[in-house]
């Protein structure tokens, strides 16, 4: 096979620049690697006159992604704009109609468009590869689709958005508060243009409806997914977490149970001296559990030009090497649809409570939890100086039911300050 | 295709029963993953009779390992034996010759013999996959085969020897001496019959030259690998590295420097708080460092009989599927014979040496340190109730070459009790 694999790239944004920067330095690498050329005919972006700092001279330019998904010259659509409508999906479809093979590192397309993207491809003979949608450059999906295939999976779990991991441990480090951080952030450029898909968990969310459908052979269902962001998680309970020998990091838990498919992506507090709660600023984590491998551990750059494009990269080198899989790694026809199942798995729990500070109160509180089934494992009420106690309890495990009614139950008293903070504690 | 893929299995011991258990209880999520049914038709191991749990029956039985490796009914030789030489090469010589896929666990066959099984696979359009060969369950052949394809590889490191890091995790936390913890480690099974292979780092040192073959397109070189083994290690290092902040493990690291392939497989600190330093027990792991993906981390268990089971499947499911890829790959052909350079890049080193406690001693070895160009970064010599003066050094950055130049110097001048105990630090 010597026939170049042609690839279109639609988007040229920091990503785009890096995957041409790695076809272009590393041609003989690559064809050594897939006995074969790989090169970019034409390429389609926002503004053409942009200074990137790439030379584009040597590719056809198209203002429509669209007209470039379609080119007879292009064997590959590599769709680089983000988006979960509009052009990427318009282009996606346009280059499966004319039987392109897609490479696209769009997370939000493909958890809202991903089963009804994966037929057509398949329909066509095509294949839509996204490993640089989850992840960054971690190969979390070679590894759950190919390496892990003799397995049959029992739970996923990741930090996958460097944002919120970047705020959740500068706020640990820094000691300011979420607001002082979240600015930070943004201010560095770290924060997409509507912020609430990193703070509130969405982009994570896409990502881990993505490796659920691969982990257990269901639709992809964003849906499904119980998101809460980290724009509640106040400095003190990162403090006292860490007291208790916790971190408090934005985790998704992806897991079959008896009930259906729990898929959740909510702060949590795991293990100061875990894997994941070890792991600092922007950098992601998977962590796969399968009934043979055990605990499989991925950890690296969640994002940046580099990392994104190597990812970019395998998906293309495997095309270029003839390594053709479905989508979500069996025929998209065989996904079933997910059974959502309430996130009701049992595990302890943190609860910090604010109490007005009469007595009474906390055996009001102790007395609600025990009537509602939920027993505890530790318990402190911190020193304080205003007419509120805070009070830390982590709870023996139970389910967020329980908790749920729990917490009701307590504001109804009429001893709460203030609203509860109840976060799940996740055994890693 | 419906087809089925017919595997015949050499071994049966803890990973071959295992492949056997997936294969059977798994039947119909390997056949939707892959397309078509996974059966095995061949089985072959040293007793007939040995009870292993499984039911056989339905296998065909072949005493001989080269005769199942040849049957009409098998397509893909499973080869679980072990051995660099004898059954295990023989056999998947026969596979080969008589054009079957082959898929092994045996790093010392193919650190011995890579090349030539690797180039007579590709003249036969035959594959040879090892996932399983290195890092147990971890899918690091594939990560770094594929999905890392686009990078230039420019170092990789692992913990890839399970025992040597209990060995060493278990004097760190009991405070056992080397020959008590080794000696349990017998007891419990964990050693291979030639404890050397393990200890002496050469199980270990056999998989980093084939991730080096893969990282860097070279010709398999197990003799260019610089071996020392964990048997020098004494608690007291270990607890002195540990008050320094670093652990001790048996590393090994693979880079491209400008003169040649460095390969190294020792004991090393590494700091306490990295990926690597937290490591315990028998969990492996691999780090993988890429111009454009900058740092993967990959953990995971490093044997046993479903992790392993795992890597095989998983080469397995991938030939099931059609995914075929060369050996180590990009064509056997171009593998180039890897220029061996002696390790010597430069790097902090931990000095302990036993001084004869006198007046000047320090002052000779501290200026035999200056005179070979070593600087010292801490250094402190220990309290001690003998004739003799333990001192720690930690150094700045020098090179294995200054280092030996300047311990033989350091015996020259007498005042050594002790030979110096020398270990590399990595940065991680």
């Amino acid at each position: 096979m010597t026939t170049p694999l042609r690839l279109g790239i639609a988007g040229l944004g920091t990503v785009g620049v890096g995957v041409v920067k790695i076809v272009r330095q590393k041609a003989n690498l690559l064809a050594t690697r897939t006995g074969r050329p790989v090169v970019i005919t034409a390429v389609s972006a926002r503004s053409r006159d942009k200074d990137r700092g790439v030379n584009l001279s040597d590719f056809a330019w198209e203002d429509d992604p669209v007209a470039l998904a379609k080119r007879d010259d292009v064997d590959v659509f590599v769709e680089l704009m983000g988006g979960h409508d509009g052009p990427a999906k318009d282009s996606i479809e346009a280059a499966i109609a004319t039987g392109k093979d897609v490479v696209t590192a769009n997370k939000a397309l493909l958890a809202h468009h991903g089963q009804a993207l994966a037929e057509a491809a398949e329909a066509k003979g095509c294949v839509i590869r996204f490993e640089a949608a989850v992840a960054g450059g971690i190969p979390v999906i070679k590894s759950l689709t190919e390496g892990l295939a003799g397995n049959e999976i029992t739970r996923v779990m990741g930090v996958m958005n460097g944002t919120c991991n970047y705020i959740l441990t500068r706020m640990q480090d820094s000691g300011l508060p979420y607001e002082e951080v979240f600015a930070e952030a943004d201010a560095l450029g770290y924060l997409e243009a509507d912020p609430n898909l990193d703070v509130g968990g969405i982009d994570a969310g896409h990502k881990l409806s993505l490796l659920s459908s691969i982990a257990f052979g269901t639709q992809v269902d964003f849906d499904g997914v119980e998101l809460e962001g980290i724009q509640r998680i106040s400095i003190e309970d990162i403090h006292q977490a860490a007291d208790l020998g916790y971190k408090i990091k934005l985790l998704g838990v992806a897991q079959i149970t008896g009930r259906g498919l729990e898929q959740r992506m909510s702060p949590c507090l795991v293990p100061a001296d875990s894997p994941l709660g070890q792991l600092k600023g922007g950098t992601n984590m998977v962590v796969i559990e399968g009934d043979a491998v055990e605990q499989v551990v991925l950890r690296g750059p969640g994002a940046g030009e580099g990392p994104t494009a190597s990812a970019v990269m395998g998906d293309v080198c495997d095309i270029a090497r003839g390594l053709r899989i479905t989508t979500f790694g069996v025929p998209a026809a065989s996904l079933e649809k997910a059974k959502v199942a309430q996130s009701n798995s049992p595990a302890p729990y943190y609860l910090h409570l604010t109490l007005q500070d009469r007595p009474g109160s906390l055996a009001k509180v102790a007395t609600v939890l025990g009537d509602n089934g939920i027993s505890i494992d530790r318990m402190r009420q911190t020193r304080h100086n205003d007419t509120n106690a805070p009070v830390l309890i982590v709870t023996h495990k139970t389910t967020r039911a329980a908790l749920d009614a729990a917490v009701d139950a307590m504001t109804e008293t009429g001893v709460m300050a203030n609203q509860p903070v109840a976060l799940r504690i996740e055994t890693v």
